[in-house]
């Protein structure tokens, strides 16, 4: 049984850990912190857990918790965890974070797309970049684990086969993704307040979003090359769900045949579902799931490849991924835990 | 291991009924039925179980199949069961309907109500009704198990402390009951359309409603008196929950310390949460799960009391509690396979 | 052409009453003040108004403006307008408040409900209580005018009939009320981020919301007589609309038609529509405009009548209410500027 | 005074006709038809009408009602106008067509989109296609108008600037669009219930949407040259609204300057807002208003540019645009009836 603290426990990527890890045979809860709601119990920030999970919540001050536990999850802000995580913690647990702080390989590539220092770059030889279906070596090692984002996991994932057997253009890359809003966290500000976003879209971080980057190692590491991609960001009026639709231009002479023959690479991949030809995906299909729905369609007129996937943000795209990773790096079962179906309603 | 038959599979009763069956560690579907769509896949109907469930529908010609099963669980529309369930298929197969079928015990009351004869009169000598808390003894033994109805189940679970407590008047009990558009099931009508459905709210079977006598008969069953209530549903734009606002007039002299105390009845039940003082049911504090969250509040300046129930109307309100129906009436523990979390997002 | 300016332009109601004023054609925006966002201009909080209201804000310190204009909007949260307005004031400009600072006509009730002290009580003299169809003739003559609240506007004007020609147990009324989250306003709070009202409902304010006073003060001036109601308001996860469905048992005798005959009070009422028999108030029905839909049932097994009333509330509920309110004040035609169809898209 | 008739009322598109027509100061309905509901009153069809046009409907049998009007709007499905529109129909009254039946130039490539053949191809001599910001001269004389669909207004408008100035290279263009539901019409299909559609999103028509060769014969137009779009609509759970994300690579050495420079081809628009610097268009910006918001960010890492584009499709992609070029065709000022501010909430 793996013994589970998590940090940043009343976010939304909390919450979500604490649903699906009540669902883990081999994994057991036993503590939760806050800084805002500390002492308080965190069924009184959630509700749905009274008389389930009333634990009281604890303050971020770990010391005194580290040895009760196996693995901490990490569910803060971007800049939390790398200021709190120590090598001496990485001796006591394993850490698994959720947030952006050690997902990228570069430190200059980080200070500028995250407009801020790195307060703890050399903790980074520890890191291991947790994308489950391409890292899954490295990560059975890992004791300090970056989870990754959200969007950088739907196109990536997507795109990755593409990448990898040289079908595309790499540098006519586009990514067009849309995101429900619990992407945004459960913070107090009024863009975030349901008559600002309910019957609306926006894009938001045009050419200038943080995942940007995160995508490109991942593509990048896919081909070899070194290449960059556009991405846009939409805000929907949806809880929870990100679809993406990504577009390159083929190599001359590529057929359907091709691609089709490159997505085979998923074929062994519980969570990677290529769907039916003509069918796409649709965000309710992976709903409260660990899924990543994919297919692709050629446009012949424009020699062009669109590739659409579809996950959900908070699971494959956060909380489902990190025990995802936590399951490799335990040696349990892959899905353990999160391998309910979507809940399409 | 339980082996399980649904006819009806594709309506949003049915496919909730699969999503949580596949959590059943001691239950196992054998086979899917539906009219409309008998020979494609269940997951070309529901996207959300490719590579999960892609069995073949089968017609609702059942006679060879129901040796294949040890239960079968009806989610199709009102008077569809009671013209296909006969004494030999009970002889083959334990049955759960959860349509209105078999749930009024008054042959009167179904016809007037229903607008309609019933075909099969004759075998509710052997239904059950199914409310799993209040008549936990009798469903033990059943054959023909006649699931309650969304609105009864939340309602009447509110207000049955009271009533069987004898605190209220009880010809002045009020619902008020607001449901999610699943509900309205899965049928191509223009009035759940998304554009009609969104954005407004409208009251519908205004003193007329089907789930009125049902209603009474549970609530008349707690009291042993004969008295009519007053329900009004409401449509929102909401996917799935019940939230029931409840009105009574206390009896004279009757406390808040009473009022607690007779909700204590409920105090070993999993499911059926009283909520802390001045804490109210919200819908999303019970979706997806099988939880009845119940908290009520005094008016001293009108002596009346007023009781707040929610519920998830898929799952307690139809599939969950017909599991729990079908986990009582195997032996099984209660909550297997429908103990999971709310889910609040 | 009626000069106006507006206190509070930032919030929901704020918002409202530029829009639909900018449709009157005798009236005309001089300025909009904020505390907030002064010095900003208007259109960069609402983007709506890009290229058509760019004016900078004004901030709350309005003696050097109240000379521009001939009437003040307070669109202000309670206890800010009872401070801001002085006899001096409502001697060179007209006051159309619409917070509920001068809405109670009693001392005492005011100080109870809202918990606080009122710091100008004596303006009170000069306050006129704005429900239009039942005050018009007061208002004509009103230098300080209390613009109803939104629960109270529906749910009264739907019940009003019944109560002045004394056709119901006035101690039996109950109003179960549903309101859009525009109701609770534009303030960075956790309770009203998307993800915390999509997909939920709540009731709020049981047995002791601020809108029952003054639900009661109209009523019992419908009657003279002195009474109770039970009000519980919940909050649904649409943008703008309230819906009140409300409760009272028949006098003895009391018919279908003695109740038909009792609604002919609104007949000549533009904004007060009583639907035909059997067709029943919907949000989408009344959105955007000024209407506000009624229709009853009587449920003859409980000898008690069931009153739905819809309406916006930014509307009729607030901003609408308030230009009827001014129209009248200056002998304008009363539809002025508010005579737009419902828009139910 | 413009006397107006409207086939096809009860759809969402004449329904929002009826809603703008409403509040047109020159124009007036005379009569509504519809193949569906011929002899209901339309204020049964859509309740918000009640008191306001209860307008019997007639069918779509015109001949006897030509004579009453002098402009018929067609809001009816594709392949419904021309089979009804004759030359002598055109000689009584102008015909304004929101359908697709006359936007394309071409013959052929109608009957390859639509997948079917055209049933008055000769009448396509006398058609006009009505952009009305680009194609405001012809307008004024067509007796036939063939209203622009919804998808090419938004995307086309968005990128013509930079077409025409020949900015970009024109065989990168990429749109990735989303719709509110009203653009799915009025029709009772599963895939169109509120379930199936809330909190999710869908991409459809990918790479063969009808509207890609409308886009292109509009940028075509404004080049001169011949190229083809990527195009990519998805469904979002909005009621109304569009927004067109669109990607081009620059040519070399175009800055921001240039591209700005181009949008002032839009300064004297009423109707075309090109947003401050750093602003972009949201949804709720022109939700209920003829508005079109658009902005523009460069890309440099990439060398590609991002236009985003925002309109309601109901009105300026629809009904809006309609009376837009009724105004023109009839002399009138062009924003008459609808030059509402966009309605954010």
């Amino acid at each position: 049984m793996v013994k589970v603290g998590i940090v940043g426990a009343t976010g939304y990527g909390g919450n979500e850990l604490v649903r699906l890890l009540l669902n883990h045979q081999e994994a057991k809860i036993v503590w939760l912190s806050s800084r805002s709601y500390a002492k308080e119990q965190f069924s009184d920030i959630y509700g749905s857990y009274f008389n389930i999970v009333d634990d009281e919540l604890i303050s971020d001050n770990l010391e005194d918790y580290l040895d009760q536990v196996d693995v901490v999850f990490f569910a803060t802000p971007h800049g939390v965890a790398s200021k709190m995580i120590t090598k001496e913690m990485l001796e006591k647990v394993k850490v698994i974070d959720l947030s952006a702080d050690y997902r990228l390989d570069d430190q200059e590539t980080y200070e500028q797309w995250y407009q801020c220092g790195h307060p703890s770059w050399n903790m980074m030889e520890n890191a291991v970049f947790g994308l489950c279906e391409i890292n899954r070596d490295q990560i059975k090692d890992a004791r300090l684990l970056a989870n990754p984002g959200c969007y950088p996991t739907c196109s990536s994932l997507s795109l990755y086969p593409l990448v990898k057997a040289g079908l595309i253009e790499t540098d006519t890359i586009i990514i067009d993704a849309l995101s429900g809003t619990s992407g945004a966290g459960r913070s107090a500000k009024i863009p975030n307040l349901f008559c600002e976003v309910n019957e609306s879209v926006k894009a938001y971080g045009i050419a200038n979003h943080r995942h940007t980057p995160e995508i490109e190692m991942i593509l990048n590491g896919a081909s070899g090359e070194k290449f960059n991609v556009t991405f846009t960001p939409h805000l929907i009026p949806i809880n929870r769900g990100i679809l993406t639709t990504s577009y390159a231009t083929l190599k001359e002479g590529i057929t359907q045949e091709d691609v089709a023959r490159a997505y085979k690479m998923y074929d062994d991949e519980k969570f990677l579902r290529v769907l039916k030809d003509g069918v796409y995906p649709e965000i309710r299909n992976v709903r409260c799931s660990n899924y990543i729905d994919i297919n692709f369609k050629i446009d012949p007129r424009c020699n062009r490849i669109i590739v659409v996937g579809a996950m959900d943000n908070l699971v494959k795209g956060a909380a489902g991924q990190a025990i995802q990773n936590m399951n490799i790096m335990y040696g349990l079962e892959e899905s353990m835990g999160i391998d309910q179906a979507p809940n399409s309603l």
